[in-house]
Parts: structure tokens; C-alpha cells; sequence
């Protein structure tokens, strides 16, 4: 078991056995990854690892999806000291929210956060709003890759994905 | 100038002038937080502020209503050990949103964490989620208290304010 895996099972937000997800696929895990984003220890474990994977060549800024993203990007820009935005997927239908929150700057390198990719649906909407703001979304880190499409439908919009731990990592030797 | 007014000036988050509010009513200020939550510096000089202000008297859980004030969450989260919950205004028409993400045991004495406290409205909200789920809230503590009737609204709602920084704090010799 990796770092990241042993501490995502240790909060719970990693169980195994056999699920049904909301799409009708089985699968040998079940991931609720709020648990690692609300509990401090795995949240900035997630943070160090993620800022290890950036430090060869860090982005001008991060982004991270509404909601589920934004406490990773906020405690990535912290280790970093590389500041941040949030990407709502839809705009509010009242009030001043706006899709993209906190300064971002044409032509900026943005790299988004992600703590799920199952088929980066909602990232791939994410990285449509970035670019429609003129920035160069550089690559998507996520806290797990289902390994369910997601990196191939990333790549047919140019955007390569890595991630702290796959879906096969998880299960390995477990199920 | 205090060392939080100093900060949100640099940042950007903090303005002087004459502004006209989306209420209609003029102030002398004006505030756009999200610059100062998304500012990394900001972000850990809020959450090392906050984690002082209730160092003596530490909650078992800290909450933070969505959106804005979910960075301080994380932020005052990671710098205090103290898991957070992230608090929705609004149930998702779909999906598997729950109006309270992240762990919370009923009975537990929870912190309020929000960015500005105008009238509370949006937070006295959120009391009333965290309430419906068994915490107790012992306390709002906000960036900013524009003093707007906040302070009485949540008084009258039993729960007690506490800020950073107040609206004629920020304007002191300065308006």
C-alpha cells in the first residue's frame, strides 16, 4: 500500500468490497474522498504530495473545481505558495458569482486539481472555463484516477492527466 | 492598521473609496475577500490569526459555509488539527450533495468560520443545518464584521460573533 492509499483507508474515505456505483458499474472500492479533504492529516498529505509532483515545474497558478477540489487547491497553493482559483461548474442564478473566483491572468499556466477522475466530465468543463479566461490549463493532478475514461477523454482536449494513485494501485493485492 | 487590514490591502481584497453596495446603502470601503482567500500569504495570515483566536478554548469541529469561507475552513483546519465540515446553503437539484459535507458527530461543539458577516443571513442558514444535525455552534468567527446588524442577528439566534477585523477598524483614519 502506498502513503496516500493506506491514509485515504485509515480516514474512511477508502473501503473495499463490492460496490455498485450510481453509473451500474461494480467496483472492488468505494471512494468518498470528503473525508480526506475534511480531515487536516490527509489533506496535507495530499498537499505534500502533490506539491512534490509540481516542483520540477510549477504552474503560475492553480484551480480548483467547485466543491469538491477547492479545499486540495487551497491547501496545494499553501505548501506552494502558487496562488489559486475556483471553477464553479455553473454560474448562480443569483448574486454576483462568477465562474471563475479569485484573479486569474490571460496566458497564465494553470494547473488543476482534482481529487476524482472517474471520466473528467465536470474537469473538462473546468478546463473550457479556464481557457475561455485565456489561460493554458498545463495538466490535471487528481487524488485518484478510476482508470473509467478519464484519462483518454482529458487527452482529446490536450490535457495529460497524472494522479496520486489509480483505481489499480488501490485494489492491489485486495480484491 | 492592523496586520489583517495591512494584508487585505495588499492583496487587492480591501479598497477605499466611496462605494455604492448592492443593498444601495454607501460605504467607504469595499471588500472582495475571494482575493484574500485565494491569496496563499492571506490565506495562512487569516488561518494562523484564527487558530490564535481560539487557541484557549479549541471546538471539536470547525465549519465553513459554501463557497467563500471554505478555504478558511481548510486553512484554520490544517493550521489547528481540527476537522472541518464544509456547510451547502442549498441542497443540488441533483446529484448525491449533501447539505453537510464531511464527518459530524451530533453533540459536538462546532466553530462557524465565515469570510464576511454583513446581516448573517447565509450563516444563521447554516446554523441551522449544523443544528438540524446535532451540533452545538458556540461561535461565529468571521474576516470581517461590516457591523451591519450581523452581531445582533446571530445574537438573537443565541450564537455569539467574533472577527478579525471590523468595518470601522478597517477604515480608521482612513475615511
Amino acid at each position: 500500500m502506498s502513503e496516500i492509499s493506506t491514509a485515504l483507508e485509515k480516514c474512511g474515505a477508502l473501503r473495499f468490497g463490492e460496490f455498485t456505483l450510481a453509473s451500474g458499474a461494480r467496483s472492488g472500492y468505494y471512494i468518498d474522498i470528503k473525508k480526506a479533504s475534511t480531515n487536516p492529516e490527509v489533506l496535507k498529505l495530499i498537499a505534500r504530495l502533490m506539491a512534490d509532483a509540481i516542483r520540477a515545474d510549477p504552474p503560475d497558478r492553480i484551480a480548483g473545481v467547485v466543491l469538491g477540489s477547492v479545499p486540495l487547491a487551497a491547501a496545494l497553493s499553501m505548501a506552494t505558495d502558487i496562488p489559486y482559483v475556483m471553477v464553479r461548474k455553473e454560474k448562480k442564478d443569483h448574486g454576483t458569482g462568477k465562474l471563475v473566483e479569485g484573479d486569474l491572468v490571460a496566458g497564465e499556466r494553470v494547473l488543476v486539481v482534482e481529487d476524482v477522475i472517474t471520466t473528467a466530465g465536470s474537469c473538462i468543463k473546468a478546463i473550457e472555463t479556464l481557457r475561455a479566461e485565456g489561460a493554458e490549463v498545463v495538466e490535471v493532478l487528481s487524488v485518484i484516477d478510476r482508470e473509467s475514461g478519464g484519462r483518454e477523454n482529458l487527452d482529446a482536449v490536450g490535457v495529460r492527466l497524472r494522479s496520486l494513485a489509480k483505481g489499480s494501485d488501490l485494489t492491489k493485492g485486495r480484491v
